[in-house]
């Protein structure tokens, strides 16, 4: 299975199985670099260098990205368009990224989720990180950061982006330090120059830690478990070594004229989120959060795309409070959270802790959910926590896409079941997030091609099962009250061709 | 390890690992023969047969069984007899289940879950069905359903209860179904004979599908899924066979004089609960629920116990909204719910679509929380499958614990959240709800004894673990402006005590 684009068009589309084509009108990959490079001659003619898709946007301009996009979700060009320029939606493209499918990131589309993959200095290599892509997007990951802290980082990413069909998000700050080797040598020229690098190289965002500033510091001093975010803790500590403000904030100007030039998008840090629910919502984040706004806006003023990151550890009664301040003081940036985990007790099993508090701040109004895998509190993940993280973030953008009632999202559920009580397993299997494993299950006890049209199955048993008499009461609906069953054919036909 | 009690006294108090003692003032198992004896006599003295806890509660005693849970719960005996009174708080306690160590089901006490074990025709065994009680014992089942459907099920059910000590409960129609062949032959007498054969035996609950009435047929015909139901289904091809009311219904009475005699507890069936999102919150669905409320208040008039059985498959915007409308219709009884799954599309994995909406609904007041496990709709689940439901349920049970602000639910929290920031990691593993889990993952990359105390993890590595920064920013607050971190001695040592 090729990962570099060709048929494959649908991750942003909802569909688990990221590497299946939708249909033949949306443009192939070569297509992209076609049009960045016409952008390009545009720019060397007019002398504007500023290449985001917002700057676009705020010129009334529709790109080629604006109307892909527009096609895979289902909404008119000119919908995306406006909320680009108002800053509700990004497209995270960089013009040095032209092996992209462009997507958006907005509560006027799909929810979408993110996976981190990317090696520590103790473990992994550039093999198991394209394995790790390759399963992230076959399961339909929308965009992939590549978290890498060790060995050749550089090398790393220029393999992840070029063989990457999604946007790639990095942490620069990580570069920079591997660079200075110690923490209290960053300083902004270092930190310019790995972001300019890393922008040539076609990152599509940028999580940059600008809002932690040094007087937030004495706020985290009555947590539970302090800085968790890596970019919150490295700035945190070299401000109390310097006893100066954060350098990336005190630079943010240069640093967003950098981002214009290739069009990266701001993933704005939350430095300070919570690592517990002890911590939530507490004075440290939400003052961090007032100065990501700020930040927004600056950054909005040079036409530059921004997301916001947030939590982390929030319990359940916390979580739409999360999204209204964000919407309020960030003035409706799209809202990038990880988790959050709805409690702090189970590692081992935080895709489930936090894909819970994932469907509910989707539902709520996150635009993107970044993915936990099983493993987080406890190791790097594997190839095997990757598919598990996607899978359980799947379910819950999916079941906040639902809950939002966006137009078509249910058509799935409906198929699925309409394919669960006609008895027509390999269609309920085909429909589901992951084909393989539903298979599997179901064949644990009634392998034989024979149980594939069996009106019952191990659970319930043929005397048992329910669904089974209750095809009986539809037929005496049907010839009693004249009362027929929904006619899903053209549902279920539809959702089949999505999946190929 | 032994299930049946000794040692056990903690599966209703938030322990993930059911099998550790809390402690030497809970009475060993014994004792709870020793009350029913007594209450026997006075009974037989009395000629007062009714032996429900609500009877004795309404008649202002506090029963053992009262005393040992507010004990469990940290709340007064009065209030527990209180809540009982009123039948917003449940004991399941047949009298004929002495193995039992009392809990209760209520929005007034800790959200329980409940697991099913039991054979289809198809599979399983008695030993087997031994096995899946003991691991949903060992992680913290508060309550087990029996849903055995082939084999020998009284002998099944007599080995299950006499190693119970959790409260067991049946749907008593399986074995009257079983007992007559052909479901045309379903009649009362046959019903009331296997009903009270299991309350002789010592079932504590008895899921009875009373609500499904032949008017509310033709409701049905419109879904997707129609009746999903197992007791649901067979309830509505015997009347559509004989054209005649729900004899559950119509013989309400003679039924509840049964559950009186031995304290067995209705749990009301949701016949018409929904199968398919599209089906959630239709008129089929809330019909049956007002017939419910109706029966719930002709049981108490006997002064026996209820609570309400709950969907299913339910989108998250729905959620609250299911607890309203039971509380409304039902007058506040206990909500005991199925889930629900918040999507449709993910078999397989339907513990997390599930728990998803179990936490949401247990946030909003639902008192018990049943299990699915990763097999729904695709088999019947193994002992693994059991332990991964349990698992989700766990956390989902104790996240609306804490999203309801229980008093001390988030001790755990705290203290699994101190143990990861001071780098605990026996500790962080010891209070997790899967101790061997947690252990082994990290083990998978730094095995070595000396990685236990490790200030990093291979998530990061040494030179980027986020918490080893930031205890170099806890040294500078505490330095340069005298600030402390929270002190949490005292909340780690409760809570490993706890843990054994
Ligand atoms: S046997 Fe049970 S689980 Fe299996 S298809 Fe029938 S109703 Fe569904
Ligand atoms: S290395 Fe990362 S995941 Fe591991 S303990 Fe440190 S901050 Fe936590």
């Amino acid at each position: 299975m090729s990962l570099n684009g060709n048929g494959h068009a649908s991750h942003g589309n909802g569909n688990g199985n990221g590497l299946t084509a939708t249909g033949n009108d949306y443009p192939v990959p070569t297509a992209r670099a076609e049009w960045i490079v016409k952008r390009k001659e545009e720019a060397a003619r007019t002398g504007d260098t500023n290449m985001s898709q917002m700057h676009f946007a705020r010129k009334g301009l529709i790109t080629e990205e604006m109307a892909y996009i527009a096609k895979l979700e289902k909404l008119s060009p000119e919908f995306i368009r406006d909320e680009v320029a108002i800053g509700r939606m990004i497209i995270p493209a960089n013009i040095n990224h032209p092996e992209l499918e462009p997507m958006a990131i907005g509560v006027g589309s799909l929810c979408k989720i993110n996976a981190n993959i990317g090696n520590s200095a103790l473990t992994s290599n550039v093999d198991e990180e394209l394995r790790k892509l390759h399963t992230a997007v076959h399961y339909g990951a929308d965009t992939v950061m590549d978290l890498s802290t060790g060995g050749d980082i550089p090398m790393i990413r220029e393999q992840i982006l070029r063989h990457s069909p999604v946007p790639i998000g990095t942490v620069p700050l990580y570069e920079a330090l591997n660079r200075v080797k110690r923490l209290e040598d960053l300083n902004i020229d270092v930190y310019l120059e790995v972001i300019e690098e890393q922008a040539k190289q076609g990152v599509d965002y940028f999580t940059i830690h600008a809002g932690v500033l040094v007087e937030y510091i004495p706020l985290v001093a009555k947590r539970i478990t302090g800085i968790v975010s890596r970019g919150g803790a490295i700035m945190a500590q070299w401000m109390t070594h310097h006893h100066k403000q954060n350098f990336l904030y005190e630079n943010f100007d240069r640093i967003t004229e950098i981002m214009a030039k290739y069009d990266v998008s701001y993933s704005l840090g939350d430095g300070l989120r919570p690592g517990c629910l002890a911590d939530a919502s507490d004075e440290a984040q939400f003052a961090e959060l007032k100065t990501l706004g700020e930040l927004t806006r600056r950054a909005w003023k040079s036409d530059v795309q921004v997301m916001i990151e947030g939590p982390g550890h929030i319990p359940m009664d916390q979580i739409k409070l999360q999204v209204d301040k964000e919407v309020e003081l960030c003035d409706g940036a799209p809202f990038y959270v990880l988790g959050p985990l709805v409690t702090d007790i189970a590692p081992g099993y935080d895709h489930i802790t936090s894909a819970i508090g994932a469907a509910m701040i989707g539902w709520h109004g996150a635009a993107m959910l970044c993915y936990v895998t099983p493993k987080e509190h406890l190791g790097l993940p594997n190839e095997k926590d990757v598919k598990d993280g996607i899978i359980a973030y799947k379910i819950a953008a999916h079941a906040a896409d639902v809950a939002r009632h966006r137009p078509g999202a249910r058509d799935r559920d409906d198929a699925i079941s309409h394919a669960r009580y006609t008895f027509d397993w390999d269609k309920q299997f085909a429909l589901s997030l992951d084909p393989e494993t539903a298979r599997s299950m179901h064949d644990e006890t009634l392998p034989d091609d024979y149980y594939k049209e069996a009106a019952f199955c191990s659970m319930c048993g043929p005397k048992f099962c329910s669904m089974n008499w209750s095809s009986k009461v539809d037929k005496f609906n049907e010839s009693e009250f004249g009362l027929k069953k929904p006619d899903l054919t053209q549902i279920v036909t539809e959702q089949m061709a999505l999946r190929g």
